[in-house]
Parts: structure tokens; C-alpha cells; sequence
């Protein structure tokens, strides 16, 4: 019996489920959490969701998204807990003890410890959302419109509106079936990539402004410090994603966020366009990360610390890439 | 005999063919030009394919790109024309003389003239790409590789990687087949989306840094001036797809940009993001659009031009969809 049948089965068997998502929970994780409970709703079951963390702004508009209750107590004791998009201590919520009589972990996460004796795991799949897909269809649910915006969200924002390598047929099949159910492509655009804040706009606008790059064009990096925060009435979290502009850079291997946290402290963010492996470099900055994305923190000024990593980066490219040229751009020749 | 059908029994009678695309061609018009010439040689026509304007350096990825002939004087004569994703006089080569006996038209844009007898139109589809799937199946030749990566780029770019509202569940379908056939998505993400030229990235900082909105933020706003161009070694080109970034603003309706094309003359553009209909506006500030996009030139000091045209929008606005709250953003409530 397959993992899925398994889970499948004993979640029909349960009166009471509780759900939660991993802290600072994201467009999969929340599609995934929402649509399994109103697919479990359908089965007539009684369905609590709950997170550590509130449901970001830019995800309130999923169906159903109000009910889900954040903070770290939970009450009451439920037939199933379920965890997704994470492995069970990524919820945040308990430590070792739980207040339901089965475990149940869906993930899609390679990292996942499988810790919990029901864990369906599946690293091929884009979104945690695919895997949910599937057992909706296992209980044999009929998808409703909210579920299946639910899904197309999940799938929709973990593959980066199907520009990330991990976009396979499968997700687009699947993003197909939901757009056929009732999901609104533009709704969930709209709500995700077309509700940028105002003075989070103005920010990346004066943190794109002051870029640097390599003489060989392949490290770009953009500097935030508390001087530009204040400037603009923003904080550390507006910065999220702003290192994909800067990856976004033609020739550029290796992009760098250096953001102030400390009179003479500066937190990296380093990202990778898929050439570079960062796993190595990140540790040598007091940091971790993997492959494609890194961070650490760092002390010293400005000056030093950018020295340190960006000779550092250029380093690690020459190293895997050998050494690059020094006219990064076609168009000034 | 639907017009996909006569159209496929007549190239198949062809020998010799030309294609063309429109003027300033797009990932839709290139990727449909490229797929079709790759199909029709798997039938031993002889193709050429031929455009007014260069392939822009972001589609050079394209298989075959190389290939596509471009500038005005086009040589020789031929069994078939083909111009996809435009109606012929958009592809800017011919005035109602053309070398070829049998001229064919396949094009998705409702405001096509169907001027040719041999002309297949269908506005549902979301890309150009999408009708030339379906030929190429008509024709029977079987999708490799290089034809998938075409059409995958074709429904990518036109859908804006399946962010807008003309992404459709025949869009994704498509789109998973041509992954199926081998199609890379992350390959078609790097070139597309991960291809920014530095001082382009610099000047959109500058740009939205200096954005503004009016009191209700449901007009936003930026300036590109002769003295950042010159500052940032860019031009008028660089600013392609900048005023998105406005329109993405959080409660705003509809975005502006001016960019001044003289010492005292602005030209403008405006976008709205679905509710506004922006095409009477664009008339009376002198231009044309449609309901989402408008532009037009207006003669004045920044000022003056700034005062009439957000004033405008403003009226418009109010007359829609009623007048706005003073308090844009929930976050500083």
C-alpha cells in the first residue's frame, strides 16, 4: 500500500483533523493546508487549521484563509494532525508532543527527516499542492472552484508562475485541471505579484539604484542600510526577494544582499543563477544555505565586509567556472 | 472546412515558403515563426523566414534564430507567404504587392482585418503559439525538441508566464506537452525574464525611486528624463515593461510613465490593472490604446503635463468607480 493510500485511509477513519503549515507559511504551504481541509470538510469531517504565523497579506485572499488560527497554543485534541509542506518541528508549533492520536506529514521537501511513521514524501513533485491534488482524488472529492484556486496558488507560487526548472508537465497538467475547476489566473497574480507596497517599491527602486557588479559583470550586489529603511519608512521584511532583481542581471553568476542589522553588522544573502554551487562558500561566511541560495551574518563595516565577500564569491566562480572576461556587457561594445 | 484544415491542405501543396512575423517581434511571433518553419522542412518545403525588425537579443536562444533573414528588401519569390501573429501590413515588409501566389494569414488578435481569403483567426487562443500546435498536428509531423522550445516560449511569453488573464487550461495543456517534448522551462526563464541589462536594472532603480502616487493611491507615477538617460547610459528601449512595475503598486488603478522625448514633450503611457477603462482617455490626451493600455504625446513643461494627465486619470477614476478613500495603504494605518 502506497504511502498516499495509507494517509488517504486513516484520514477517512478520523472525526477530528488538525492541519498546520510551516512557520512563515508561503503560497504552497497555505493552498496545500486549506485545500486539504475543505476537501476533508466534503468527507464530513471537522477540520482545524493552524499556523505559528498569520496568513501573509498577500494570501488573504484564498478562500477560507480567515479560518485559520495562528499562535503558539492550540487547543483542544484531534483524531489526526497533519503537517504539510514541512517536516513536523517546521511547524514551530510543538516539541515532541502532539495533541492528536495519528501523525501525518505530506511533504515535498528532500530535506524531510521523515520522522513520523505516516510521511508521504515526494521530491518529484513541484508544490506541495501536486501531492494534495492527488489525495483529494484518492478520497475521491469532486474539486469545488475554492479548492482548486487553493492548488493552482500552491502550484502557481512554488514553481515562480512556472518559470523555476522544478515546473514539470505534471504541475502544468495539474494548474490545467484547476484553471477547468474555476480558478482565476489573474486573481491570484493580482494578489501575489501585483500588490507590491508602495514604499516597498520605492525601496527596491533606491536599493537597485546604488548596484554594483564585478569587472567581469559575473557578482552583482545591492547594499540596505538602516539609513535607507528610515528614508523610506520600511523594514528588513521588505527587502524579501529583492536579490532575484540583482540575480536577475544578464552575466551575472552570483548576486549579494548585504543588509545592515548592526552599527558594524551586515546580514549576506547570496544567490546563484544555477551555475555556481554556494553550499561550500556560505559556511566559510558563518552562514549555511545550499546549492542555489546562502546566508550568514557578518561583522565589520561596510567596506571590509563587502571586500571579504565579494573577493570571496569571484573566488568560488573562478574556481568552477575558470576565469571570466571584462566586458560583461554586448551591448557596450 | 474549418480554415485550419485549408490552410494546412494548401502548404502541404507548397514547395516553397515564406514566413514573417511583425514588426518589433515578440517571443509569440518569433516562437510561431521558428516552430512553423521547423514543421513545414520536416515536410521538405523550402522555408525562409523573413522580418522587417531584428530578433531581439532576449529570443536568440530560439533554435534557429539565426536563421530568420531580416530588413526590408526581401529576395526571391514564392509558393506561400505565411505572417503569423499579426495581420499582414503589420509585418511592415509589403504594400499590397507580395511575392507569392498564395498569401495565409494565422493570427490571434481580435482586431485582425481577415483581409486575406486564406486567413485563420481565433481569439481565444492565448498565444499565436497555440494555433500553430494544432496546425503542426494537422500537418501530422511529429514535435521534437526545438519545435517544443518554440511553442513552450510562444504561450510563455504571451500568457506572461501564465500570470495573465488570457492564461487558459488549452494554454497549460499545450505548455506541458511541449515539456513533455523536451522543452526546458528554466532555459526560457534565464534568457526571458533573467536577462536584464546592468545599467537597464539601474535605471528602473532611479526610475522607482522617484515614483509618486496621488492622495487616494490609486494613481501612480514616474518621470524618465533626458538627464537620466544620459546619467545611466540608456535609452528610451531600456524603459520597455517599467510601467508594470508601477501598476503592481498595491491599490493603484492605474499606472503612468512619462518620458520625455523633447525639451518640453512627454510622451505617455498608462496601464490599468482590470478595473479602469482607459481607452476614452487615451483620446483626449491625443493618443490610442485599449482598455488596459493607452499612450500618447503631449507638448508642456513636466509640470504642466504631470498636472493634466493625473488629473485626468483622477476624473476617470472617480467617474468609474467613485471617489477614493485618503488612506492607500493598510500598513500605516
Amino acid at each position: 500500500m502506497s504511502d498516499l493510500a495509507r494517509i488517504a485511509e486513516s484520514l477517512k477513519q478520523c472525526r477530528t483533523i488538525l492541519i498546520s503549515a510551516h512557520k512563515s507559511p508561503d503560497g504552497d504551504a497555505l493552498g496545500s493546508q486549506l485545500a486539504l481541509m475543505l476537501a476533508l470538510e466534503k468527507l464530513n469531517k471537522t477540520v482545524t487549521a493552524h499556523n505559528l504565523d498569520p496568513v501573509p497579506e498577500i494570501y488573504r485572499f484564498l478562500p477560507h484563509a480567515g479560518r485559520i488560527k495562528t499562535g503558539l497554543l492550540v487547543q483542544g485534541r484531534y483524531d489526526a494532525y497533519v503537517v504539510v509542506d514541512a517536516d513536523p518541528p517546521r511547524s514551530g508549533l510543538f516539541d515532541k508532543t502532539y495533541p492528536a492520536d495519528i501523525l501525518i506529514n505530506i511533504d515535498h521537501h528532500l530535506t524531510n527527516p521523515r520522522e513520523w511513521p505516516l510521511t508521504w514524501l515526494d521530491p518529484d513533485a513541484s508544490a506541495c499542492g501536486e501531492m494534495i491534488y492527488e489525495l483529494i482524488n484518492e478520497f475521491g472529492v469532486t474539486i469545488d472552484r475554492d479548492i482548486a484556486l487553493c492548488l493552482y496558488t500552491a502550484i502557481f507560487t512554488d514553481t515562480g508562475s512556472f518559470r523555476y526548472s522544478n515546473t514539470s508537465p505534471e504541475s502544468m497538467k495539474i494548474a490545467a485541471a484547476m484553471l477547468e475547476f474555476g480558478a482565476d489566473p489573474w486573481l491570484v497574480t493580482e494578489n501575489v505579484y501585483e500588490s507590491f507596497a508602495y514604499q516597498r517599491l520605492k525601496l527596491l527602486g533606491a536599493v537597485l539604484a546604488g548596484m554594483e557588479r564585478s569587472e567581469d559583470g559575473r557578482v552583482a550586489w545591492v547594499v540596505v542600510t538602516d539609513e535607507l529603511f528610515r528614508r523610506t519608512g520600511t523594514t528588513a521584511e521588505d527587502t524579501d526577494s529583492f536579490i532575484n532583481f540583482v540575480r536577475s542581471v544578464k552575466g551575472v553568476e552570483v548576486a549579494v544582499l548585504f543588509r545592515q542589522t548592526g552599527e558594524a553588522q551586515y546580514k549576506l544573502s547570496l544567490r546563484s543563477k544555477g551555475r555556481i554551487d554556494l553550499s561550500g562558500l556560505a559556511q566559510s561566511f558563518g552562514g549555511g544555505g545550499h546549492k542555489n541560495a546562502a546566508g550568514g551574518t557578518m561583522g565589520g563595516t561596510l567596506e571590509e565586509v563587502k571586500r571579504k565577500v565579494i573577493s570571496g564569491v569571484g573566488e568560488a566562480i573562478t574556481a568552477q567556472l575558470g576565469a571570466g572576461g571584462a566586458d560583461p556587457d554586448g551591448r557596450r561594445r
